[in-house]
């Protein structure tokens, strides 16, 4: 088996996706996901530190994307309205990725330690976005709690998305869940 | 040593978190703690699963003060609202808690595995939350998104509480990052 091996870490994470959900997280070996995805169990360990890192190697370019579009936004533009164009840009990247995500949400939400995993992401994503936003000039505690709704905001949308039929994009979702934010704190 | 200790569980915490504060969360053991404690490691394990649970003994207790202040709120009440008298509820039993809040709000932060366990008992309070205000008729994502935004404040406020001298109560601290929850989705 050569050293180089074309979209390796896509395909151990297909592999691990695919094992989890037929025999459960927990009873899934890095050496199986990597027999299963064709590559050396040393393949593995080359892309991913453990067999929970497979399911959240997409965690830092998702973080990245947040940030970066947060960070593009006038500065002039009010906090939430700046996750609100944020949260836009983010749903039109999971165009098509519909039942990829629907399987990842199934196997996470079958598993505590899966779970406890995408909890950290989402806490460092809302630590990256108050940062982002203290950088645009928005103070504390105002910065923390826009990051916290806008995660708030990704995180219960998302939820609906996955629960749906996948009609409609999940920037849809996430401006009605926006929306409904915006609904709730104003004391409806 | 007797079998029945007084008060062996808030003993255990205070002894524990001394440790952690002294020599850090990860080189601290549960013999080490009961025996700061003048306890047996028997009476350690007959009162938490492990060194970990120490520190969130008290979780179900601020869970089930949440969910049945909330569930006690007239039903006609706004769910935000209901949020916010939830909060002054649970500010309130804060009083004179600060130095230990403190101390233990250092200790977690000072450890990736604790950071996790707080995040999973927030997880476990939103939800709660969620489940209670669809018990009083709020519809999704109304009922997660206000949840969500209860704990963000709770959240952002208990760190801004924390983070000063001590002399306002922590039932301040929330009321403020309430409205500035407020005024950041009204595009403030």
């Amino acid at each position: 088996m050569s050293r180089w091996e074309p979209n390796a870490r896509g395909r151990l994470e297909q592999a691990a996706l695919d094992l989890y959900s037929e025999r459960g997280f927990e009873q899934t070996t890095a050496a199986q996901i990597a027999e299963r995805a064709g590559l050396s169990e040393r393949t593995f360990f080359r892309h991913y530190a453990d067999k929970r890192e497979v399911l959240f190697g997409g965690a830092p370019i998702l973080e990245k994307l947040f940030v970066d579009t947060l960070a593009g936004t006038e500065d002039t533009v009010a906090p939430i309205d700046a996750v609100a164009s944020t949260l836009d840009a983010v749903g039109a990247v999971f165009l098509d990725r519909y039942e990829h995500a629907r399987q990842r949400q199934a196997v996470i939400a079958a598993s505590p330690e899966l779970r406890e995993r995408e909890l950290i992401k989402l806490a460092s994503l809302s630590a990256a976005l108050a940062t982002t936003l203290r950088g645009r000039g928005v103070e504390e505690p105002a910065a923390s709690l826009a990051a916290e709704a806008g995660v708030a905001v990704f995180k219960v949308g998302f939820e609906r998305w996955i629960g749906g039929d996948g009609e409609r994009p999940l920037a849809e979702f996430l401006r009605e869940s926006l929306d409904q934010l915006r609904t709730v704190a104003s004391g409806g």
